[in-house]
């Protein structure tokens, strides 16, 4: 008799954003003619910049041919070009040295961080964030790292770092006994960045308890402070206890593309039970290469052009679309009396419900009433009830109409 | 302290093609002006059909416009067009009924047979064929569904069925219990087909066991013979136990593209250990969405081209030439005494090593005096020694030129 993996029976409801799409349905249904604006979940609308359209044109051509025609990427884990631009554009150019087989090109950073735990033993004691992006946690109640949930979401086993208005949204140091943490910066939902002092005061934790960061730096394209780190590893010693996960999802658009990397230092160790050093570079190159196949080099090609002077313009013109659609949004609603974090450093604007409002009840009222569509707070965790996430991913012109029917309503 | 995932321990050597890989380098550095003809990796070498190069160039300027960009695949599972592509033309074309829910588009098979023991229970007993695609053991041992491997490498717990010329290559129902039974037909590496009447043994089998049949039919583009099933889904009751798996990577040349898909009929049921049915496609559904993000529209559009009846007839060209590479390299090393299977409904030639030689040893040997590269059987497991695989991807007149060397050498 086969048997389920029962752990799968503990994950609570859908996951976040089916349920919005259900009720995003729903409300279609019956009322066909609303002209929804979304600025819920965190997907991109810019189209592609023209260096990445031309470079994955080139691609295809060269894959017509026979002569240049390129099957499996046979390293699996990325090609040299590719790597090569990333740690001379992401990393060497913040004083970051990395080598090329520290680098894993993949089809996203949702796939590496929900994978990533895989290598890791089935007793490390996990600590995330709450509110959290649901893939961390649910990826740990798959593979059996936590016991049931209780009646706010928590599981069982897991330690939540509950992050609110009183610590700025950055967790504390945990009073407790953790093995992986996840910390994600600049954050979703919340749209909080952490200082070099912050990433330091981690980084010292993780080496002192021998623990391991896992660390989610989607974002770091938003940062507009020149004094936030963007990689972990400017923190010295950060390379001990840290993997990074990027992504060129929000970066350059590539939400419909598929393309990220994990960083996995060699140096980073994690241990046997008895104590025994192992390498988690090599752990995570086999895993890479067992259960994923490198990504299509079409994509590879279109990542790689980001990173030429023209690419760098364009996407960086974008990124400037994004930030100023959250500039908008927080201006105006702070203005009309709401309580807005996130949205300076990061896509991501963090919005305290008004009136009490659970933040379901706010969703489906900015749904109704507004036609607009967020994410409520609750969806990432207890510690979100209260609040709003809404996204800057928008069209300028959507964000300016979806801003003016919430200020119509309140 | 961050323990590893001990499991991976286990592991032996490298993955089989990194092994390869290794040894071709080492030869190619001592003989840097050996004309290497690969006959060993099962890459593609043609180029992508004109139908699929010109759907793709359409969906990139789709991407380079606002109005047509497309960000996430919603679903996450598959745009409806390529799913509703799959259904008529894969399978109700033989006579098969799915819906579309239990089509679950991704970016490879290998990555599919990798992640699906993962819904299941650990302690569910796993039969392999031997020889096997290594990744359906080696996923099962990272996830401890094993113990160690023998002298052989062989593991612990899982059940081996030995394919030899004796069965002709076709596993027998194992004498003891196992629930979760992987099938690849035609097979990597030997090239065997089921008839109707074998695939029907092993369902009824599944029935009476409650167990579930992963088959792997990512070569099924190859058959020939009229009266062989493509999907397993054409013999009574298979719905009710078999996933099944489908590749573009070798159909229609998307080694270097990306995309597979899956199919998890609504019917399968796992169960919980007190007895519980529990709806197979529901797990893989929230695995799907939870650890992936869906695969690039320009690929989804490039995978739905080969549907189109231009499509269609270009990639039956493409199957046609690796087909008569098939045919002559089975000729032609029959003629010179070699023990020759598989190459009739399957990519991949099963052939009996000479002399006694083992397969590394014929390997070593075909690399150094012909510099030819094929695969040792012995890396697909212990049944395969003595066997060494090639196969029929190469270009014409490499094929022609490495069936000469190897000519000259016997």
């Amino acid at each position: 008799m086969a048997t389920a993996n029962e752990n799968f029976l503990k994950l609570k409801a859908g996951y976040l954003f089916p349920e919005i799409g259900r009720r995003i349905r729903s409300f279609r249904a019956e009322n066909p003619d609303a002209k929804l604006i979304s600025l819920g979940i965190g997907d991109v609308t810019q189209p592609l910049a023209p260096a990445v359209i031309e470079a994955m044109k080139r691609a295809v051509d060269e894959m017509a041919n026979a002569a240049t025609f390129r099957g499996y990427d046979d390293s699996g884990i990325g090609y040299d070009f590719l790597r090569q631009a990333i740690i001379e554009n992401d990393f060497k150019s913040r004083g970051v040295d990395l080598e090329i087989d520290e680098i894993f090109v993949s089809d996203g950073a949702k796939c590496d961080t929900g994978n990533m735990q895989e290598i890791f033993g089935i007793d490390n004691v996990v600590a995330v964030s709450d509110p959290v992006y649901p893939v961390y946690v649910d990826t740990n109640v798959m593979a059996g790292r936590t016991g049931q949930a209780d009646e706010q979401g928590h599981y069982e086993k897991i330690v939540y770092m509950p992050c609110t208005e009183d610590n700025n949204f950055i967790p504390e140091l945990p009073g407790e006994h953790v093995d992986i943490i996840y910390l994600c910066f600049p954050n979703n939902p919340t749209g909080a960045v952490a200082t070099r002092e912050i990433l330091t005061r981690w980084v010292d934790f993780a080496i002192k308890n021998k623990a391991v960061i896992f660390f989610d730096a989607a974002y770091e394209a938003f940062i507009s402070d020149t004094d936030i780190p963007h990689s972990i590893y400017e923190i010295e010693g950060a390379k001990d206890v840290a993997i990074e996960f990027r992504s060129f999802s929000k970066t350059a658009g590539f939400t419909g593309i598929r393309c990220a990397f994990t960083v996995v230092p060699k140096q980073l160790k994690a241990y046997t039970k008895d104590g025994k050093p192992v390498e988690v570079n090599t752990l995570w190159h086999r895993r890479h290469c067992t259960k994923f196949n490198g990504v299509s080099f079409i994509t590879q090609a279109a990542a790689a052009a980001i990173y030429t002077p023209e690419g760098k313009k364009q996407i960086s013109k974008i990124i400037n679309i994004y930030m100023n659609n959250a500039q908008i949004i927080r201006k105006t609603l702070s203005e009309i009396g709401y309580t807005v974090h996130g949205g300076v450093n990061a896509p991501y604007l963090w919005i305290k419900t008004p009136n009490g409002l659970d933040s379901w009840e706010f969703f489906d009222q900015l749904l109704k009433k507004a036609n607009v569509i967020g994410t409520p707070g609750a969806g990432f965790g207890p510690a979100g009830e209260g609040y709003f996430r809404l996204t800057a991913f928008a069209q300028p012109q959507d964000v300016n109409e979806a801003i003016e029917r919430i200020k119509a309503i309140s």
